[in-house]
């Protein structure tokens, strides 16, 4: 397929490039060129523009927030305006229920079609091609795109027919990872104030039952007090809770624990926390109890 | 090894009879000895007395909570009393770290061996010898009482010679999986209350970055609503994160998730939840949210 | 002074008519025009439009929401089309600080005049010409707005120049008062449980450190669950807390007590409590608790 | 009346020196002698023992916590062993309900006489003579007890025939101005970071809806972060909202507010705020927003 890819940062490069890799014929637009430089050396081609990069069957997204994918969509010479009836959007981005609504029916009136895939997996996992994919969208356009996301997960799971729901599934996934951070957090503030080794206590953790790569992964984050270089920064942490608190605000769904890991966000941002990892907030309990980490 | 078991409801039970399928003599101890009956049946002797189940090389023993092990413990004619100098109590039931601390001084101060040995998991697997013990005590205690251990558990993790550090850690684990109960629940009541089916939910969390036991077991329960008969119930769960905040208190380690936890119990059990399996708190964001499961 | 007034609903037709009373003369302009019948029967001359309610000295503006707010201001035909360059929108309404800077913005770059001067008091205190109102302008500005202040407040406390300052003292005003609520709340499902006339513990706190008018107003509201009709209803308590949240996120301060007031509105608005006023928060403990008032 | 006191502390010396300018004949204990000397040069008697004090008509309490009136009480020569029968005993200690409920019963047996009588007031107004007396215990207990409780308060609200009635009122009392604290600390840390000085704001704030004591006294603390030297220590507020959280527990009520006050206390004294004044847990939330005060 032709596919053009718009946004190659962190996890955007590790999927582009097996886009690549699996033989679809890409071209790469990004804000800042510089970054797809190392895909150009592959055999990407450079876009001058959005639109440029909306020549070909489809068009995969993937920003960092609502105000980046409302910018590439709906700005003169965006997606929205430059992409052929028929032709495929994919968006893979963390963002709001509201502006996949938005994006759906957007691109509904023009004729174009569009699937929401937003995606799990820190940047080993997209550079590897082994994302889990959530996707949802009308048969057809998912029949389209999944040459597509076959290339850049290790799964697909379609969820329905209204992309939006893909998009709540992620958004909970993530608050379902941040709680897991808080509450070994503060396990590991509790056992770790009364001497035990963290790491010993992760080990007896993930060897029963915890053996998940959740524990696994931010489990070793939080023991260590590991939370530099950001593999998902902190603001984005952030801004994918509020997203949850969004969308629960919309559904009328008062969620205690999300409000908590909001604070803890805030908190960590308040003081400076804003290049950390977002495991960080794991770090919060061990600082309020008097004992933290470094 | 000649053993004595104090405690065989629904946990004990199984403990016992795996005691006995490994070979070891049992005599057994119940208050209300219509649980014993079982076990008598497959060749277990029936205590007259704790004092009487005190006479082999250790007893071990499996109670609902500090009062039922002071009570076991320092009543007259209980183990601290009966058990002879040399031989050995395996404490396996989940009570407060300061219990832990006064029975390990009391044990020593009469020349008799402690081990603290909690476990993880539920009925089902104590019934199949499947447990994972938690041991901390002084070597050559642990070393005695390896032959039981090995009987109850698939794999027993020694973490040190002070025995509260073993409570300290399954107190924490217990923490660590109601938590993961109330996010299910709030993630469940947001996506539930969006018109996705919680089962096709749960299903796409356990097959990424959640396939672990803890997810499936519980999220399962939770998805359905499925929170009678009690495998374990509330109460039960309500005491363990009023240990956690107890121990909290002590070494001065706020735990805002223990505490949310804290109240979705006290809420369950002031709405009539006794008899509710623990991960029923898993049901109370849908209520919150007006869309209660039945 | 000639004095258009935009918005007559149960706070801003008390104030109108106190306009009236102090001599201003007086043009009403109400989306849903038969709300202004009895102002104008006491001497008010029905506006139109949006437009003609702009052609005196100053407009008042008294709405429920940042909506409202945005419509009539930037509408074709709104205020900031309307107004003559030198007169004065003075607005009441609680609105979020970012929509007061763009106010602020708006009016300054078309050589209008803007006061921010929401207030504190019920419709009764409204009606009454008895409300606080907190100001905030440059001077001049202030000055020209005096008169209509005088005429709807007991007090005026002018805050600063800077208008959002006012805004921001008025929603952290609305949060203080909710946490009012939601202490006594918890306080009288305790002492209520424990059979405790809550009237007689009310009587016995406002005789003692709260003989304030919020603990007498709102306690009297909760003592009782006399939570209908609504003087304040749950949606603009609602609106409010996130009014505060919003400031909080801009500000970066995390405000745990302002997350728990908005789980409480949500759930209050989740299980039907439109209608009901926003003190109906200060009942969810006792129903939480098992003991729900009716 | 022929009165021992026991216990003078900050509290209690200025309550005793009442009784003194009361007329009443005084008899004082203190475990730390030296406290007494004050009293003894304006006309107490020194008591030699607790039993010493317990000579004659009542004998008043004041004392720290549940330990200090377990000891003074039911020691071998405590109050109950010492008082004689028809005497009374007047406790205005902040205990938990779970130990009035124990008083009452032990003096009951013996037939003693038995009052609790906590009072609301910081250490100037127990000197004053202008606390306020919480008191409940049998009517002619009462009646026997009020000749004391006159001269140490400025008004008494008899709550009832049952002693721990009293106690909850004055516990959940000491939860309301802690709840207090925590609204002031987050309004303060939002309204501040803004760029409002925190003293103007409260002036705000106690002239219009908030013009009471609590909002004063407490906001006054926290708007200057002036926190030492402790009028009421920072361990004293954190006991009290556990005694709180001991009878929601008792009671099951869940009490979130409650929960939230025993974190920010634990944090205060995780990280060194022990000598501190209670309403130093006003001052987390600017420190939490990255702004402490010093």
């Amino acid at each position: 397929m032709r596919v053009g890819m718009i946004g190659v940062g962190r996890m955007g490069a590790g999927m582009a490039a097996n886009l690549l890799q699996a033989g679809h014929e890409l071209c790469v637009y990004n804000r800042s060129p510089e970054k797809a430089a190392a895909l150009i050396a592959q055999g990407a081609r450079a876009a001058a523009s959005i639109a440029d990069a909306c020549g070909g069957d489809a068009v995969l997204s993937m920003l960092a927030n609502d105000e980046a994918v409302e910018s590439v969509v709906f700005a003169d010479g965006g997606i929205a305006a430059s992409l052929p009836a028929g032709a495929l959007h994919i968006s893979s981005s963390t963002i709001s229920v509201a502006l996949v609504e938005r994006l759906t029916a957007a691109h509904r009136d023009v004729g174009q079609r569009f699937v929401a895939a937003p995606v799990f997996g820190r940047p080993h996992l997209a550079a590897a091609g082994q994302l889990f994919v959530i996707a949802a969208g009308e048969p057809a356009a998912i029949e389209a795109a999944t040459p597509v996301l076959d290339a850049i997960g290790q799964k697909t799971f379609v969820v329905g027919e209204t992309p939006q729901i893909a998009n709540l599934i992620k958004i909970s996934g993530n608050f379902l990872i941040a709680s897991v951070m808080e509450s070994l957090g503060e396990a590991m503030a509790l056992v770790g104030k009364a001497g035990i080794d963290r790491r010993q206590y992760l080990e007896i953790l993930t060897s029963t039952l915890f053996n998940a790569p959740v524990y696994s992964t931010y489990g070793g984050l939080v023991a260590d007090g590991n939370f530099e270089p950001a593999g998902f920064a902190a603001p984005l942490g952030y801004k994918d809770i509020r997203l949850a608190l969004a969308a629960a605000d919309e559904l009328r769904v008062p969620m205690p624990l999300a409000s908590l890991l909001r604070d803890r966000f805030l908190t960590l941002l308040a003081q400076g926390g804003d290049h950390l990892d977002w495991s960080a907030i794991g770090g919060l309990a061990a600082k309020d109890a008097g004992v933290p980490y470094r």
